[in-house]
C-alpha cells in the first residue's frame, strides 16, 4: 500500500531504525546460536534475548535519571541479558571468549534482501543514516559486513540518549542543520515512528512481517498517522521517486 | 620513502585527519571564494580563514575549561572567523544566505586525487573512519560529494572533545573495542600524529606538500617517530599490503 505523500521535495535526510527494519535480528541470532550451541532452539533463544532488551533499557534509563549510572553501550546491555538467557536455557559452560563471540552476533546480522539495493537508490537523492540504540562500533561492523551504504552512522551513542528520547530524533536534524520536517525516520515499529512524529519528523513505516520469525507473523497493518507505508525499502525508494 | 612497519597484522582501524590530509582545503576554498567574491585573492583569503582556526579553537577550549561555554561545532567557528576575514578583505556586503553558502564551502572541499582510490583499497582490510574536529554534518556532506567511502564518520562532535584531547584518539579505540595500538591515525600534520602516539596509537604521515597552495610548499620531511611515512594514501595502502 502506498500512502499519498506530499512535500517529499523538501525531504533531505532519511534516518533508519536498524534492528528488524534493515537487518533480520531473529534469523541472524537464530543461525549463530544454532552454530555455536548445538541442540539449543535458536529461534526461541533469539526471542528471549530480544525480549530482555526493553526491560534492560528501561533499567539503564531509570539509573541515568536517578543519577546512578551513565550511558551504557548496547553491546554491554546485550551481554548482561545474554548471561541470563544462557542460564535460562541451561547453558552452563561458555567461556568469556565464546560468550563475546556470541554477543557480537548482533554485529553480524544479515540485511533483509531488499535493504542494500533500496538504500543505494535512496542514497542518490537523500542523506541516509542509521538512528539506532545500537552502539557505533556495532552498527559500523554490521554495515561493513552487510554492505549497507550509510552516509553516516548515527546512534544513541552520539547523542548520549536513547530512542525514544527526543534528543535522538531532533539530534539528526541538528547534525545536518535542517528542520525536523526535513528528516524522515524509517522503521518497522509504530512506537518509534510515533515518537519521531512527536518531534516533527516524517515517518515511513516498513513492513517486516517476519521480524519475529516465520512462526510469529507480525501485524503490519498501515496506521494512518505515518507519512508513508512501504512493503520494503525498495518500495520506499519507489514512493520517494528514487 | 617507505618506513619499515612491524606488526601491521594487528592493526584494525585507520582513522584519518581530514583537512589537508584527505581533502584540499586551500584549493577548495580558493575556488569558492573566487567564484563568489570576484576580485578577491582566493588563495590569500583561504590562508587567512584557515589561520583563524587555531586561535578560535583555543578560545573555545579555554571557555570550556573555564566552565563558560559548551562544545561548539566547526561550522559555527568557521562562521565567526569568516566574519572577520570578510572585514579584513574589505567585503562589506554579503547577506546571511550568501555568507552561509560561503561558509559551507568547507563541506564541498575536493578530495586529493589519490584519496578515493586509496581509501577504497584500505577499506577492504581495515575499518576506515574520519577523526576530525569538523562536525558530523560537514564531514558527511563532504564524503557524499567527494565519494569518500568511510565506514563511519567520527568527529570531535561524537567525543565532545577536540583533537589533540586524548579522548578523541582513545575514543576511536573505545568505539571499536580495540586497543589503542590497533588504531592508526593517518594525518599530514606531525603534531596531530604525536598526540595520537602519546595515546598509544600508531601514526601514519601523509605528505601533502601543496596543503597551503603551490606558492607555499610545505616541508614534508619524514620524522622517525612515525610508524609509517607515505607520499599519499595510495602509498599508505601499498605499505599496508592492501
Amino acid at each position: 500500500m502506498a500512502a499519498a505523500f506530499d512535500g517529499a521535495g523538501d525531504l533531505k535526510v532519511i534516518a533508519f531504525d536498524i534492528f528488524g527494519t534493515v537487518v533480520d535480528w531473529h534469523g541472524g541470532i537464530k543461525a549463530e546460536v544454532e552454530r555455536m550451541l548445538p541442540g539449543i532452539d535458536g529461534g526461541a533463544f533469539a526471542l528471549a534475548w530480544r525480549a530482555g532488551y526493553q526491560p534492560a533499557m528501561k533499567g539503564v534509563m531509570a539509573r541515568i535519571a536517578a543519577g546512578e549510572g551513565g550511558f551504557t553501550l548496547l553491546d554491554e546491555l546485550h551481554m548482561g541479558i545474554l548471561d541470563q538467557v544462557l542460564r535460562d536455557f541451561g547453558v552452563a559452560e561458555l567461556d568469556a571468549a565464546r560468550r563475546k563471540e556470541l554477543n557480537t552476533a548482533w554485529h553480524r546480522l544479515p540485511a533483509w534482501p531488499d535493504a542494500v539495493a533500496g538504500l543505494t537508490r535512496l542514497k542518490r537523492k537523500y542523506i541516509i543514516c542509521t538512528l539506532s540504540n545500537g552502539n557505533i562500533g556495532l552498527l559500523t561492523e554490521m554495515a561493513k559486513r552487510a554492505g549497507l551504504p550509510w552516509d553516516c552512522v548515527l546512534s544513541a551513542e552520539v547523542f548520549k540518549a536513547y530512542k525514544p528520547d527526543p534528543r535522538t530524533y531532533l539530534g539528526v536534524a541538528g547534525v545536518f542543520d535542517v528542520t525536523p520536517g526535513q528528516v524522515m525516520l524509517a522503521a518497522a515499529h509504530h512506537d518509534d515512528l510515533a515518537a519521531a512524529r512527536g518531534c516533527g519528523l516524517r515517518s515511513g513505516y516498513i513492513e517486516r512481517p517476519l521480524e519475529f520469525g516465520a512462526d510469529k507473523p507480525k501485524d503490519v497493518s498501515p496506521q494512518a498517522e505515518n507519512s508513508l507505508h512501504a512493503r520494503d525499502i525498495g518500495v520506499l525508494a519507489d514512493l520517494l521517486g528514487c
